[in-house]
């Protein structure tokens, strides 16, 4: 009969059991088809008790290596498919996630620094969404976000752009990225989407990778061009018209009603505007968005809270025209929300509460601080006379021009050299063919003003070496 | 010379200044090449200062109603496109989101009653992830989440699963529904996708929204079937071999090997084991995931936290074969994972101060006894002469059976009159010409025991009606 030496088991006793038959199956040592002994005299055999054979026989019969015949008593499953199956005979190796390449200065830095994020506000809220919420904590959200925080957008929306936008009419998802994916599945993934050269890479990468024919249209000083549009035989054109990454352009409203003519023009075509960082135009009043303007439900306004809260976070949001929001809510809201239950709670509690008004408020002030000494330290610099700045009054970002004969990728290559990591107006050229100025885009927004100085003398040599 | 009734004005002067010339050039009263009066006499007009005049005018010339000619002065833009467009003749009404159906009884029941999570350890690990980790809960996270979270699944993974899995190979995500999307970036959205049926409707609705060939595959009582699979002419396959949905199904492990023979057979065939509710097999040992007995990198492992701890939390994960992890990195890690910094963090403390283990243990003895009772309860019901019970010792639901000549449809018509939600098997299969057994999905995790015995009652007199 088979049997087992029980003393080498080192957890429980069914379990060392169950190893053992099971490997012997799977080697081939008991073959399909075979009788175990029964119970009784198997435990009588090994010495243990009848319960210790039978859970370990139902573990093997619940994972399908053992079977039952009625009064007969058990067998091994043929699963002579397992010798057929050879392992690969390379694997590839496994990929370590890439460690941060180390810079000594960091002039594209976006991140949110530590001290700017209202940690202990946010900590409070928190604690008390999950003290006095739970039930609703626990309730499923609707597609779009519980209505909470949609209302709360609403509001904030109507006080801080002006803008008329129903709860029912704005959709949260995790990351703008995420939102235009949803966006494709509610426009269709055969129209043909535009985006704006240069711009931001990543959303025409999106679009290609969700398979959508995504082109780029030209700008000129005014923003992206009809005319462009046109070339590219545009359906869904995606702009930033209050602050163009990264020329720093704010469309003017003459393009805005060009480009919603354009839009008329023919069904299907929308606008999507991405509003990411119109909370920090640091002088004068926001600029009204495009759909403030929009009276054919032709405009999809999208915005984030990555920039004016942190990117961590997680949280966007769109609004979208009323006849694009019924079809999201018969299309597309047997999706579940991806944005946890808890942070659109202590959002919603955020912005209600009027922590987000005080927040854009104080980093408006921290930002234009921050911009001011940054080009104080420009001014003082070796590099003050070979360079100009182009900026718009927005945002947190500015182009430098240099004067010099080199093309932006040499110089590049010359920062690099020296640690400094400076994005150039070419690293977001999507035209190969194009000349590569040498323009590059200063982020102040998280800056080192500290080394700022030294960084600006070693770009200052790279220019003249 | 151009005056306004600066006496009406309500807020700051600037801003209605601002707003009237605005009007006016909107409304075609100032006509496109217009010149307005210089800043000092305007100001002198209607005796303000010129700083207000021109501070209206930097707000109209940022949104381009005006521009500046040097030397000239101040002139009206081209807006002539806004009288092209007319507004829409009729606007969709703006969805309301939908108020939840009301019932008496729910048998579908399957969210985390608020008893059931572990709200003050998870406030405590949130207040100790936002208290020590500011530096981290600001700085990016790699697109397949943070490495902390990842090699706390691992070694979850590792004690709870016995899979062998490096951090490396975790994405994690915003819920399954997110990932499934990744997936189809990751093998292409042209290959055949394939699920079971019956089964869990959302997973054929999301690939299809994805615009992916999904298609249906027949089960047997072991699963589904490599017939089925050839027949559908399947790439890639969806399963739930652990504990199907709804059948409860636990496929065994030669069924396991004919799946893993037929990826085998042909380059670009793959299999996404869904793993959704493996941790509460109620009896027994867990069943080893197909992953374990992948050696062939053919096998994509997908869990989520929906279960095991919360749907509303949104966080799920899969385990990518080495090559695959590749492919991701190069090809789509350009994605930001949707899940927010506070909560991969505290999600990583719940799992690695044990927190998690405790939680599965505690919910798998609330599960059962919940479970007995239900036994019990239907046992003593009137119902109990005219039903039968199947279910697989795993998950949170059985099928009740019921003996009696009505179709499903008939007999959820009936339920719905007296206001009993419960899913029949029907709900879940996607084949039309089915037949329509009466077999329903009973969902115990979060059933109101109270009222069941009234809803045994109620159902009983809907079979005899």
């Amino acid at each position: 009969m088979l049997t087992y030496d029980l003393s080498r088991a080192q957890g429980s006793l069914y379990e060392y059991l169950y190893q053992c038959i099971k490997k012997d199956i799977r080697q081939g040592v008991l073959a399909a088809g075979e009788q175990l002994p029964s119970k009784r005299n198997f435990a009588r055999n090994l010495g243990i008790s009848t319960i210790t054979v039978e859970t370990a026989y139902d573990q093997l019969i619940s994972e399908g290596y053992l079977y039952t015949v009625p009064k007969k008593g058990y067998f091994v499953a043929d699963i002579s498919e397992i010798f057929k199956i050879k392992p690969l005979a390379k694997t590839a190796a496994i990929p370590r996630p890439q460690p941060q390449k180390e810079y000594e200065f960091d002039l594209s830095n976006h991140h949110v620094s530590p001290e700017n994020f209202p940690f202990s506000i946010w900590a409070k809220l928190m604690r008390e969404t999950i003290s006095e919420k739970k039930e609703e904590l626990m309730a499923g959200s609707p597609g779009g976000g519980i209505l909470f925080l949609r209302e709360a957008i609403a509001a904030h929306l109507h006080s801080f752009r002006g803008m008329e936008a129903d709860p029912g009419q704005i959709i949260v998802g995790a990351g703008t990225e995420y939102l235009y994916s949803i966006l494709i599945q509610l426009f269709g993934r055969e129209k043909r989407y535009c985006v704006e050269n240069p711009g931001y890479q990543k959303i025409a990468q999106i679009y290609r990778s969700n398979d959508a024919d995504c082109r780029f249209a030209a700008m000129d000083g005014q923003g992206i061009t009809v005319d462009g549009l046109k070339k590219a035989q545009a359906e869904i054109v995606h702009i930033s018209p209050t602050h163009h990454f990264p020329t720093g352009i704010t469309m003017p409203v003459s393009r805005r009603y060009e480009l919603l003519a354009w839009a008329n023009e023919q069904e299907g075509r929308y606008i999507i505007e991405d509003d990411y960082d119109s909370e920090f135009r640091l002088n004068g009043r926001p600029i009204p968005p495009m759909q403030s303007i929009d009276i054919r439900e032709k405009v999809v306004y999208v915005n984030t809270f990555s920039k004016s809260l942190a990117p961590t976070i997680r949280i966007s949001y769109m609004v979208l025209p009323p006849h694009l929001a019924e079809r999201f809510y018969e299309k597309l809201s047997f999706y579940s929300c991806t944005v946890s239950n808890f942070e659109q709670y202590t959002l919603a509690q955020f912005i209600k509460k009027g922590y987000f008004e005080k927040h854009i408020n104080r980093m408006r002030l921290f930002y234009a601080r921050q911009r001011k000494e940054v080009l104080e330290c420009i001014k003082k610099s070796p590099l003050s006379s070979f360079c100009n700045m182009i900026e718009k009054d927005s945002g947190l970002h500015f182009l430098l021009c240099f004067q010099t004969e080199l093309c932006g990728k040499e110089l590049k290559k010359r920062f690099q050299e020296k640690k400094i990591h400076f994005a150039s107006l070419a690293d977001y050229d999507q035209a190969p063919d194009c000349d590569d100025p040498p323009v590059f885009i200063l982020n102040y927004s998280n800056i080192d003003l500290e080394k700022l100085a030294a960084a600006l003398e070693k770009i200052s040599l790279c220019l003249h070496e």
